[in-house]
């Protein structure tokens, strides 16, 4: 769980680290890891290790199988760089080029310190500079940007697509610069959700292929030029296969390249790009652009009906309306990720879902490891009862740190994702007292809801409550989801 | 916690298998097969993979990072073999070689089985073959046999002292054989805790370097010529470095090899050595053998001091009456595994700790595992708060899948063993209501104890409800450790 907190503190503040014990913690994060190298977030892992004279023990050391080059020749298959500091004199420069590779890949790192070296002194002084950034083909560049502005001025319905490196490269408000200066309408992959605040009023929605609303899915795969920023194309990402993007409309640009319908500008840097767009473009104020915000989806205000049993669709209803500008929301893997698709998020990059790796049990250790990074923005959760089973006791060092998000336990009596794909026995889990673990833990305010009037109960005590951790196990039906969730699950059952 | 369910298994029952899922959960058993690598415990991991044809798909697939052959690469690193099965003609034999591997070298073992292979037909029919056993070189043998058996008829107060390999070879039989066959007495090493039924008269004890009782540790270490049977040489399995070994003394055969003072003989089958052993030898009466039995321990009968707090010392002193012929021991890592070297197991194999890898959070899967393995041996746990929090959801399948172990929750309050070594705040943990556990994961018996009287009852409550789960809260001292442990941090605090 320590990178998983870790994880999401980058994803925030833009690079976190961590220490693991040898062996029996450093080997314990691989999953994490791939999650964080997979979706682009720089963590450094720092581990101790046994002393450099080790090998030559006889005795074999515990936390270990006797392979004292194992956790490096692990570890360096989940991240970008990673070093074992045996020379005091090499050891300044190897952080420094560690550290560096973090910063410009944005993948996590690996440093490991024998026990023999920590106490040694490092007789070199480097100063740390920041690592070059990637550094652009200045023609391919000025080509680049005269060819999608060609095809952009003189598209009739383009359309800005953004993706998560918007996100990690920490270019949001060049974003907003873009999507203001040329008037386009803008969407965000699931990945990329909050690279603009979705209250903007050129905001449409994600776009996460079937999953996505009508108007949304339409608006996007009918534009005639997608400008697609920063996405990675991941099978989640886009729907589960279902997003019909085809190359002939789109500009493709992310971290290192530009790929305009079949063709590869490299190496572009995506900042210097999206520059030349705001530099060239002009604002189109066409009708045809046919720009329906998805603030929309907050003009009709919810009527709460006390006593009727609450349903999925009225919960995240309802949520839509509580969820405020200091919030960071987070959605677990499963159902509660598609049903935050079109949750509006107030402020930019302020919502976490592990979108594209989708390792169960993610959101809480990262529920913690928000709430450390923004301590003025309050974290709401939305998590599953199978995904909260894998990582629960991270709720006692929420408690224990007097962190105050407001976790909802969704409990909907199993893996209601995975039923929808092939139901059987293994979807069904241990049917937890879920609101009871607070208590077990510590001191905490903890409440079920069974209504809508519970719902409003459960929320006014949150409200009332901002300083401590608020825990809401809310009870579904077992095969009450999202309607999205059932179209996903048939395009996985085809794949 | 799938590999160390089956990890225990294994222990038990000579192997065992699992699977898991592709990604999310192929790397997050990492860190529980280097213990079972370390250790040699023969488990077969199965996944599942993305079809062959997945790398040409221009979509990344969740739970990757988009290299199809990252699980393996990681996963062939803690097994000593590790297969993805890419052709249906082959793969019958394939898996035959890895599973003959697991068999042959007791270690775990990797099958990887893409998407579309799982339907294909295997053409080919391949009969099983077991595993050749290692072959020994029948002079080498011969050589090995007669210098052996030389020194130890000539020798004034040999002893055997018994590795973990004679459990993992299953020849537990030959062992009590030898010891009968000799008159000897017997010391086992941590890991090989149990090799011989700890009631036997011959057996003195296990021995651990200095935390062993003063009678073993002297007659280990002052004996003429030590016969050390499939240990494995770990700092933890022999006391933190303080034991006194010299090879000079030693006869040291394990499952490859005998080594003799400073010479080796390779390769030597284990159990054909101990054949030869017990063919040759004599048996020796005479009174310098000095055997003090470790059932002595059992002779004087404990008096309850019903309003007595409890104590560390008193509490195993206690145990050690009520653990039963049909009990199988478990001990977590930390002070429960040192306080339970002289805790006497009354058959053979039916004691585990993690006692060279030592990885906390071991024991609660393992529990689950045991009992599966041998349900109509109970399983008794002693497992400390620290470590609890480690697994703590493992007692909600324990419940649910309506086993009977009796767990002792030691709560002393943090994390003892490492406060011996060094303390600080990073130390103290969340003081959780354990007791309270089981009522929120489901229906079972859970009590606390802090007096010597509370201690009876709970006991009995065991006893009498022989066919649930018992959970027992045991509230003790935050420094209260046994004595030994701190003879143990005392030396790793050296090294």
């Amino acid at each position: 769980m320590p990178v998983t907190r870790a994880d999401a503190y980058a994803r925030l503040n833009g690079v976190s680290g961590l220490c693991v014990t040898y062996g029996v913690g450093g080997l314990s994060v691989v999953n994490a890891l791939a999650g964080a190298y997979a979706e682009e977030v720089p963590v450094i892992v720092i581990s101790g290790a046994p002393r450099t004279s080790a090998k030559g023990n006889q005795l074999l050391m515990h936390h270990t199988t006797g392979d004292y080059n194992l956790q490096l020749s692990i570890l360096e298959k989940v991240t970008v760089a990673a070093v074992t500091l045996t020379n005091a004199e090499q050891a300044p420069a190897q952080i420094d080029r560690t550290i560096a590779a973090c910063l410009r890949y944005k993948r996590p790192v690996y440093i490991e310190i024998p026990a023999d070296m920590v106490a040694k002194p490092c007789v070199t002084h480097v100063s740390f500079e920041r690592p070059n950034p990637l550094v652009s083909d200045i023609q391919a560049l000025e080509e680049a940007i005269n060819e999608a502005v060609e095809w952009l001025e003189n598209s009739e319905r383009p359309i800005i697509l953004a993706g998560v490196e918007l996100h990690r490269y920490g270019i949001q408000k060049k974003l907003q610069k873009l999507v203001e200066t040329t008037g386009y309408p803008i969407a965000s992959t699931l990945l990329g959700k909050s690279s603009i605040s979705e209250l903007h009023p050129q905001f449409i929605g994600n776009y996460v292929g079937a999953l996505s609303r009508d108007y949304v899915k339409n608006r996007v795969e009918n534009s005639d030029c997608i400008l697609c920023l920063g996405a990675i194309m991941s099978d989640t990402n886009l729907g589960g296969y279902t997003a019909q993007l085809k190359e002939g409309q789109l500009i493709n640009a992310n971290s290192e390249k530009v790929k305009i319908k079949h063709h590869y500008y490299y190496p572009i840097d995506l900042a210097d790009f999206m520059d030349g767009l705001i530099a060239k473009l002009s604002h189109k104020s066409d009708e045809s652009l046919d720009i329906q915000p998805a603030s929309q989806l907050l003009s009709k205000s919810f009527q709460v009906q006390p006593e009727q049993k609450i349903t999925n669709a009225r919960f995240y209803e309802r949520i839509n309306h509580f969820v405020a500008d200091n919030s960071t929301v987070i959605a677990e893997t499963g159902d509660a990720i598609i049903a935050t698709i079109d949750l509006l998020i107030h402020t930019d990059t302020r919502f976490i879902g592990q979108a594209f790796y989708m390792s169960i049990g993610y959101s809480l250790p990262a529920c913690l490891g928000a709430a450390l990074a923004l301590p003025q923005n309050r974290v709401v959760l939305f998590i599953g009862d199978g995904s909260f089973q894998m990582t629960c006791q991270e709720l006692s060092t929420i408690i224990r740190l007097g962190l105050n998000p407001i976790i909802f336990l969704i409990n909907n009596d199993g893996y209601t994702i995975e039923r929808m794909i092939h139901d059987g026995s293994y979807n069904d889990i241990q049917p937890w007292k879920y609101h009871q673990l607070p208590e077990v833990f510590g001191e905490s305010i903890s409440c079920e809801v069974r209504t809508e009037g519970d719902l409003e109960q459960a929320l006014e005590l949150a409200s009332k409550n901002s300083d401590s951790l608020c825990f809401i196990e809310v009870h579904l039906d077992r095969f009450d989801c999202c309607k999205t969730l059932a179209r996903l699950t048939q395009a996985v059952r085809r794949n």
